[in-house]
């Protein structure tokens, strides 16, 4: 997964609000265990680098290399639990797992720092926003009990930025000392400019966010929760596909997986059930005409096997699509071209003039993979990062998100989560076990 | 289920080749079981009527009530196993258990039997025209074990129909005896054209019908093979639809479901999952306008609950699209217009006009319902139809399907069974259970 | 499912407290609906007999065939519903499905019979004894919105039998006019004291059960809810045994699933997924010594094919068991003894005593199947047996119990319905179904 | 995850049979891809140190270092695709994924590298030794297409060292030139010896392991392979007790799951479904007497909540059984006393004798658990530890695993890693948050 390499500790630091005095009500359940392990000794951190190559690179001393600030709970806690005020609030497009952090967060809260009062605000950043006019929604464990069996946000969710000041005038106005936002890059950005509103007024506001994209496009983060729901639930759509390939004469199925910019869903739903002949990510372009050109390719594919299965993440092929206007949506991303429904356009163009028997079957799952509840894995995950992300606002942490770097739980700066994309590698192993199940070419060109 | 009143003992007999002269290979497994059932009597019928008022209303003597020939094994059938073969087709549009009825003729032919050369037909009809060039499939106990683990169906499939005179040719050529045909009502006609034609040209022939159907919406049968694993999984898009609604503002979410002229899978997946606010089904039109409309109960529900969910069968509202031209697909059915489009065009126009905030998402989840691999339910129904047609050919049963008839499995004389359509009782107790879970009005008007 | 032949219309017919005076709150709803219905004209009757055969041993008039009380709503029913309390009990062992038909119970009066006040009583009927000191639970529509999502009872259960008379004083005290109960036939001899004590007291309570039984042994009734998810579930542990046995040399699996005095889950769990190469059912006793005994025929198999698959009720063979001392549960249920473990004992011995390789895995799969949340062919079947209950209930019936008789829902008496068992037919198709299926003889002897 | 902190460079480095020669078949596949990518420079390395602490207290140099080998394709191979011959054979307990293993295997060697003459040794070591009278499995991607539709291993197992020697003779009369061997800690052992035997007789066998363990307890592994699919399931268990906990007085659920010296399973199933009230693991000894014991902890749970779910790890508190003898499996694993059923009984006994009601479950999901087919993680896990393992094959490396470590697949020495055991840390945060989630007392002490 094409980690970037020049980071250095500067950039991955972490803001706190102000020294930790407070004993930690954990203390009695953990016992003396926090300090016995070896990660939470403040000064230690979890190496950036993981190969000898890597390491080689940085010519700096041992002591001078990079890493990240380890998750987990600490002695001493920044917030007073009986005085604070936790405001939660999820944004932008639904992914598997959303009720699971909020519940996680909520029964953390309650449970083991014993916190009062914790509100959720509806329908995303419009939550906080007077004019909307939405209440907000009081979490408690058992309103939360369950949540986690359905999919969707019972917050409510909408793309879009809002006025940072405004929030910020909504939480000084509410007492909120902690704000949990749980969103994508957008989303984050719009937290940043609330983390920095609220310095600038003085309110002494942490903001944590947990980093939700299920095209598993954050950097620094093992793999972004619900990604292993939703490829699970995308290898479906492509055995689906298969079975209408393999029931028709000239059967060939089309799969519009997510991934804007990430092939990541589409890559690992067709390592999970090896029926994909080929695979199209927007990491790679690709040529339809030409002896190298998909269009060929799929061509030989049909007379050879009498079908054929392509899965096409949505943000692949944009180039392909040159006669239709740009715009944007709420959250101000670009508008994709839905590159399935033109690549099926295409496909059928060019059998028709070949004279080859055709019958293509587009498939477009989208909804369906985003709105199912997390599978097991991720409840795990959610539980375990909502766990960690409490653990960070407690200590007073701020301006960050929670991740988990080589399978250990960390704090990264949000202004590094949103620097860049976390993209396949064209020349890594995941990529090379694509072409080496669907048995593609390496490039069509 | 509005089942039709008429029919007499003469629409219910089932032709037959000849007389059964030869002991069935299943009197040492059954013993002398058989005739100890009483329904396998050859003089006994499953009744038609099922209500003291329905029999009222015949006027005739208790022995005239008309009824179908059960189904079950003979003690004497009409073909010689050992010189019997066999030959197996799949038509029309995919539905879970196809691969299940294949696998059940199969192992049951050669297992009680001991039928030795069963073959499948490639692509449907097409798979017996020469100049398709399709090769025969064999059809052994080792090469359909586990097929019923795959949706689609292994022999592929197509629509439309092939001259019964060319089918014949090559069942002739191919010495088949009996014919098995899976498919909907274009298909069993397609059967019932090779009967006549074999008759005609006084080829023994059996062709032995499974009717399929994944609309619910042939007559005589309880419930088609598939309809249970297809609402099943319709109604996890309901649940996707709900997650969607609930998670934004004025969240609406219109799921299309199967159904070209009946409601049923739109029913039983509402009824499944009680998410959904409207049903609407081919067999009641509605309006979109006006105070009684659907889009005034809509807004209703939008400003009352803040979300809803829509579940329209594709045969529902097609007097609503007057501006786009009427075509047919290759089996000759009429081609829908996509109502489900159609109406989510109409309700964001409506929002937008009366400044209500929509957030509308729209579910297809028609391929994924009919490719996916029988549910437990089916796959005993399916093997339980296959062991029914089995003992319906052997025994010469011809020109006919077999059936479920109040839980009784039957014989159906194809010309029956494709008179005319199955549909949901807009005065039965199923559309009133639809009506109580989604609390919508009975009419939109 | 060998049904009873020999009932009558006094057996058939069902009490009521009184004559129905008031308008049914569904009218705007159903508008003239009902009253077109053929089937809801109180004369009218869903015949018993269902082939020529049983009409004919009859030797009556056409007017004369005994029939049940279809269900349904009524135009006039007997309680007020702003008047009306309403109490729920669930009793007995669990089965996926009792939620559901709670909530069904619950919203089904709250929306459409704007019935105000639903109490739910705790652990079965320990709930309405004083002594032990359970408080009722208050059920709303809000309580019950998504309870359908887990397996188990929300109510709790317990096993056995109260006095009449302190649960008619509960009742009384608490002005309860309907109580619905749901569990098996235990249960419901006691709804049955229940009703007589309250008749003789003179008070009004109607007493309606929904039986619940997930051996689906209650005669007059298609399929038992949760039946068709218990063997749904049964059959992933046949393939379980399936994967063991075919994993190892010698391999063999012996899975015990429920059914005290039925085979019917057995026998669908093994069509289900045809790898079972044994099923032994209550209904039909088995030898294991001698030539044409069990362990011979799964020697042979293993000899043969290299492993095998017993499928074994837990009511079958008790025969076998002669060591062990009788004794019951608190349903006053006899205690079976652990046919599988027995089993499991004596096929090691043999094997070991042959001298043939034996790996045998032993799977009681017994919790697991009837924990689970109901699929959805029963969450749609709940809900419809909920309404029809209601409808009963609201229109005074009494000592009676919803059922499913050849698809149309019906009343069946109390009396009735717990006076004998459904058991398998050793003569009937499902029976011939299973031993086509595995190939076993049809009796070890 | 407790990693050992000792490991030097000499431990982590890999044999292999000799120098690499040939062009490898994917080049022109992944043309020049492999030398771009960073990791697969044969002198890189992946570190094995991920804290700046951890390489502090090594006080080496940054070029000293330890590090695993990186896996994947390399440019030059050992083995002449044309004339290698393969075997493949699995061993010990089923785990979900062997088969997709298999495949992953079978259709890497056969697709990309052209290798012809791949045969399955049936039931573990057994099927090397003549005296079982095993054939061989022919291995093509036809036989192996869909195998990973189902639990188990088509090749079968079996427990238990055989003779190295004979082995090798086996190997060697076979021409076969690599091994690949699948199974734990015990079978891996016995491939170090046939590979130390086949040494010693200068013969050429690349003896190449794929670590199996459900309970995840091999170290220098990220996760094995079928423990995600393995915990997602016995997470089903844990929500079945629940059910069964909440539905009668008195509830409690006791769950046993796998896990002998290691309680990833059962840690990780609680994590995904938040049910359980208690978690014993092998790790972390406890009491059941006294005020800290977990009896009286269990008694308050039934008390104040009314239910109560007690999850344990098959060899957790081993020391509590004293009363019963010891004894071994073929594999040499000490057997392990029932600690499910003895903890039951232990419960019983003190609820009776404090007079307080219990109605105790008891639940072991075992064979479902191990038996079922992969989910799509482990799908896409295990073709790529597959792939991994072909590629380490042909380029010669024998005498190791393939493995992933902190998301890098890496080679490892089989006597590293059988050289100790991966377990839960208690001072680590995986515990911690089961901790969080269940609630329960660090120890019960």
């Amino acid at each position: 997964m094409g980690a970037p390499l020049l980071v250095d500790n500067a950039d991955l630091s972490v803001k706190t609000l102000g020294p930790c005095r407070i004993d930690s009500p954990l203390l009695p359940l953990l016992g003396e265990r926090p300090t016995t392990q070896h990660y939470i000794d403040e000064s230690d951190k979890v190496l950036y680098d993981d190969t000898t190559s890597m390491i080689a690179a940085r010519e700096v001393a041992l002591d001078a290399l990079p890493g990240f600030e380890p998750a987990g709970p600490r002695r001493k806690i920044y917030f007073d639990p009986s005085k604070t005020r936790v405001g939660i609030v999820t944004c932008g497009g639904l992914c598997p797992g959303l009720n699971n952090v909020i519940r996680g967060l909520v029964l953390e809260l309650t449970s083991h720092y014993r916190v009062r009062r914790i509100v959720g605000f509806r329908n995303g950043y419009q939550g906080f926003i007077a004019r909307y006019g939405y209440d907000v929604v009081d979490l408690t464990p058992e309103r939360v009990a369950s949540i986690d069996d359905d999919g969707g946000t019972i917050l409510g969710s909408s793309r879009g930025q809002q006025d940072p000041g405004e929030i910020v005038d909504c939480l000084s106005r509410m007492n909120i000392n902690i704000l949990f936002v749980i969103g994508g890059d957008g989303t984050l950005r719009g937290a940043k400019e609330i983390s920095r509103v609220a310095t600038e007024r003085g309110e002494k506001i942490a903001v944590v966010g947990i980093p939700k994209t299920i095209d598993n496009d954050i950097p620094y983060i093992d793999q972004s929760f619900g990604f292993q729901t939703a490829f699970g639930k995308a290898a479906e759509s492509i055995q689906v596909a298969h079975a209408e390939a393999t029931s028709a004469p000239g059967g060939m199925g089309v799969v519009r997986l997510m991934g804007r910019h990430s092939g990541f869903i589409a890559c690992y739903a067709t390592l999970a059930k090896s029926n994909a002949d080929v695979v199209l990510i927007p990491e790679l372009p690709f040529k339809l005409e030409g002896e190298g050109g998909l269009l060929n390719h799929l061509r030989k594919r049909i007379l050879d096997r009498g079908h054929a299965v392509v899965v096409v993440a949505e943000g692949a092929g944009q180039e392909l699509i040159t006669d239709q206007p740009q715009s944007a949506d709420a959250s101000g991303n670009r508008k994709l071209h839905d590159v399935g429904q033109e690549l099926s356009r295409r496909i059928k163009e060019y059998f028709d003039l070949e004279g080859v028997e055709l019958n293509l079957k587009y498939i477009d799952p989208s909804y369906v993979i985003r709105s199912v509840p997390a599978n097991p894995y991720d409840s795990v995950y959610t539980i375990r990062l909502a766990h960690a992300a409490v653990h960070a606002a407690m200590s007073g942490r701020t301006e960050m998100v929670v991740g988990r770097w080589r399978r250990r739980f960390i704090h990264i700066p949000i202004g590094l989560a949103v620097s860049q994309r976390n993209q396949v590698d064209p020349a890594g192993d995941l990529w090379m076990s694509v072409l080496e199940a669907t048995g593609q070419p390496p490039r069509f060109e």
